[in-house]
């Protein structure tokens, strides 16, 4: 398989490293060929070519079996006057490559939930996969500046067609198959008209073609609620693309380890796209203190979303959890305990996997 | 003052009763002259109108000097097929009477924190003033329904002015500058046009006419983590209509007491609109089991923002502390341990404020 890394900034190309070095040790202890074809974008991408997602990084990933991020962004490229920004070719790369839904499964792990901000009996054995729709909505509608009677107005776009909406809650549908059998619309039917037609959707496909799920339906300020009070409730929740945005990382806080959640973005072919959630950390950036277990991690979906190769994200996956039973720990998730570094962290996870 | 009650649906009715009475209270206690009217709202609107807000309720809140709400909406009213709903008259009313900004104190009450779903050390001495524009952004921009090349499409606009972020900013600023100083914007300016034309001009107006704030800007996404990580970081927030609709919500979860927490609407003049945030509880409607405490706080609100009467607003608010102080709690707020009702509840305030 051939797989295209793009390490971004910050703390990116040293995170995206470990991710690589435990893909290159699954391919050996499984016997498969992985290729790898590093990449620019974000804040280096302009650097070096002006542009956020340059041609020959689209074309890349066009051609590769799944593609690796690392994290974008930076004080360097936050000037509000600047042309372009590192986002936009986070943006831009969702679009080319047809990347229609982000699943982030939000987990606790039983070692490090006593870092989430929610009381153990509340947040112990949340286990909640999310699936935010990611190429439509209210990013990538209309929008605009206008002048009327001399007063400056600026407006964006909600638009969600109804295939919009039946392929993401199919693929959710289909995820909630595998798990729990729970499957939770989240909408704001009582005021927008986009997610009135999202309800409408949703309830048909699940009724149509889903109708062994448990589902149900809960409006986004409610479940804004929902995931405080009582996380454990949910197992699959599907929704769209700006309260996807804020949901999946409000939901982030509770497992209380950031550096420890993976998402992936997929299409209906082609390649998908696998990152860690954080971000690109610039205070810490190269100095041997990111956390590498979340771009780890997301190398496990990468194997069993693009790659069909289940047995081989489930052995990344449950070392992860050994070396966290062994007590390894890097500084974001030591609580002031010892730590080790962004490599050493590395250098674990190949020694318990092989 | 002329003071139009707005009881509703469910346990609004029980609710409001308590606050008419405290309000009662209050003008004996300091010489003034209140009268109410009761007006139909919501579902019970409906039912003996057709109209969620007939136009006798607009008229009588038109002419007076603030009302006071209890709560709307049902199952008896959730017909999706249905060509009415009880919220259609709660964004009407809003339009109506101009109610551009809704206050939201979250404030946590040492006696309930326990309650709290985050660990007391994180939640203890949260205490931030919500500002959410409320008649404008994508709630009231142009939306519907269109069929391109055979597939359905609907959408809704997000539209901001200057001039509507300008007073709602203004609102907040100065509200912060009564507090601890600290004000912040929350949008998504590196997505939507209409949160790139709100940070500017909340930057303008901020630099210009209030540089004594501490102010800061934080993306939407990221506000739904910091209000669960660390949310006695926050003192004043302002934001748009629908991102405030989901931090608000949110938030409302942090002191554990939903019960306990009151909202001012108001307009540039004109009356203020004052209610509890809980909805409209029919499960235990007519029970006398709801906390009339978050009615009784809204009346605080009432008689400090519509009527500017600080004293009486800060009785009401010390009474309800020696209320909790005392160990009286309603059933929601109980935790397992004796309760008492409604209407024992009003009595208790009006024992000890007068
Ligand atoms: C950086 C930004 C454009 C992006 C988004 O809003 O989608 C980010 O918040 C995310 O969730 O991946
Ligand atoms: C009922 C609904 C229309 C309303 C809103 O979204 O504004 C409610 O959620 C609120 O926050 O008052």
């Amino acid at each position: 398989a051939n797989i295209v890394l793009l390490p971004g900034d910050g703390i990116g190309p040293e995170i995206v490293l470990q991710g690589q070095r435990v893909l290159e040790a699954i391919a050996t202890k499984f016997n498969h060929q992985f290729t790898f074809q590093s990449c620019l974008i974000g804040g280096i991408a302009i650097d070096q070519t002006g542009d956020p997602l340059p041609q020959p990084t689209i074309d890349a990933c066009l051609a590769s079996d799944a593609v690796l991020l690392g994290a974008v962004g930076g004080p360097k490229w936050d000037d509000p006057s600047a042309k372009t920004r590192p986002e936009f070719g986070l943006l831009k790369i969702r679009k080319e490559l047809g990347l229609f839904a982000n699943l982030r499964p939000i987990q606790t792990f039983p070692e490090l939930v006593g870092a989430s901000p929610l009381r153990r009996e509340i947040v112990e054995g949340t286990d909640i996969l999310f699936f935010r729709e990611l190429t439509g909505g209210i990013y990538f509608g209309p929008s605009g500046r206008e002048v009327v009677d001399g007063v400056e107005h600026a407006m964006a776009t909600m638009v969600y067609s109804v295939p919009e909406v039946e392929r993401v809650v199919r693929l959710a549908a289909e995820a909630a198959r595998g798990r729990k059998g729970h499957l939770t619309s989240v909408d704001k039917a009582n005021v927008l008209e986009p997610s009135r037609l999202w309800r409408q959707v949703a309830e048909r496909v699940v009724r149509e073609e889903f109708p062994d799920l448990k589902y149900d339906v809960v409006l986004v300020d409610s479940m804004a609620m929902h995931l405080i009070s009582r996380p454990k409730d949910f197992d699959v929740v599907v929704t769209g693309n700006m309260f996807g945005d804020i949901l999946t990382d409000e939901a982030s806080m509770l497992p209380g380890s950031l550096g420890m959640l993976p998402s992936a973005s997929i299409g209906s072919d082609g390649p998908g796209l696998y990152e860690p959630i954080h971000g690109s950390a610039p205070d810490i950036a190269g100095q041997d203190l990111a956390n590498p277990l979340a771009t780890i991690l997301a190398c496990a979906m990468l194997l069993r979303h693009s790659l069909q190769l289940e047995d081989e994200a489930l052995a990344i996956e449950s070392t992860v959890r050994k070396v966290l039973a062994a007590g390894l720990r890097t500084r974001d998730i030591a609580a002031g305990g010892p730590a080790i570094g962004t490599v050493a962290m590395g250098d674990e996870v190949l020694k318990l996997l092989v």
